[in-house]
């Protein structure tokens, strides 16, 4: 039974990876640089997304695709700081794949946009095995949730360009040893940029922000990013 | 594509069902309660069974098993204050089924348990549709994951018996409103006992622990649960 269940996903999995190629060519050639967030639910991927278009707003042109199993409480706040977003419902599913974006970009103007964020269904585990068409991987990791996760979930961490680890104002209050963290994250994903930021206070958002605008401007010029 | 991964989800769920009938006739004769627990990466799994054990210990005789993607670090902790303990790891399966179950069960010491946990892997979405073989589902909810995650995952929330409502001891420095949560999750579920703890403090553990002892002896005595 749960040799049937790998075998099709398989399957699925390269049918994914030829329409994630599709949706990826058409966002290179707009040069649209295309963000993929991950994370575990409530993590801040939401908050990381307004905290960003707060900083970048009359700077970079942001669309956004909120993928949730229900709701469009995400979409509705992007919605009400005046940013163009679709909402995908995965009606149960654990991750978005390729096939759902591609409708979403017809419902964005892609034309004015120059950074498009996918929120990803909050889950650690699925959704690192579906590419959606993106250029960069960003996965959150909360503090609360502990410093043992690369551990628990290894293939999400070493899978993602960035780590963002969020929720940094509740350092005080919790045994999360940064370094300890670092040195388990960056033995799985040597290339990884680490930053450590809190959305509720915006400490170290900046630097994360710095890093996105370089990004947004070497997909524009044409760079390998 | 979508369509052919949910009716191979169907068949497998309905196989899943008859092995956790399997399961659970077995538990039932020997009349150990049951229970599945699930949330999010990092809400207090593990560290609840720790909690309950302590509080449980030279009362009932607990056994666990440990589901993972990956790592064992959970089951060693288990383990060290002497309990039995079974890790399953799912090798990238972002749940438990019962036909994992079943030779976890083979391995532990059955004939001298009254209660064991499962802990399943952590992820709100796709765990709760596979039965194990439990009498009772519990979900933690950790505080820093925010009060809006019922919306977001409101088949996790609908399907359990028992919400644990865990780090209350971060309450003060976090968003969460506990009437607007505990509004959302019994619209969703009537039935729901809710418990707020915080594992770290121990604050509220002891209700929680009551609550399982009254269960275990229901089971014992063979009443309904």
């Amino acid at each position: 039974m749960t040799v049937k269940v790998i075998t099709v996903g398989e399957k699925v999995l390269v049918a994914n990876e030829v329409k994630a190629k599709e949706n990826k060519d058409r966002l290179d050639k707009q040069r649209i640089l295309t963000i993929n967030i991950m994370s575990s639910p409530g993590a801040g991927k939401t908050s990381l997304i307004l905290n960003t278009i707060k900083l970048l707003k009359n700077k970079i042109r942001v669309s956004v695709i909120e993928g949730d199993v229900a709701s469009s409480v995400d979409a509705e706040k992007v919605n009400a700081v005046g940013i163009p977003v679709i909402q995908i419902n995965t009606a149960g599913g654990c991750h978005l794949d390729a096939n759902m974006v591609a409708p979403a970009l017809d419902d964005l103007p892609l034309e004015k946009t120059d950074l498009l964020f996918i929120e990803n269904v909050g889950n650690l585990i699925c959704t690192n095995n579906y590419t959606l068409g993106e250029d960069k991987r960003v996965m959150i990791a909360s503090m609360p949730e502990g410093d043992d996760k690369p551990f628990k979930y290894p293939a999400m961490f070493a899978d993602s360009d960035v780590v963002i680890v969020n929720k940094t104002d509740l350092q005080p209050y919790l045994d999360f040893k940064m370094d300890a963290f670092r040195k388990v994250v960056t033995g799985l994903n040597p290339d990884v940029i680490i930053f450590p930021v809190s959305c509720k206070t915006g400490e170290g958002v900046a630097d994360w922000v710095k890093w996105l605008e370089k990004a947004v401007k070497d997909k524009k010029t044409k760079k390998v990013i």
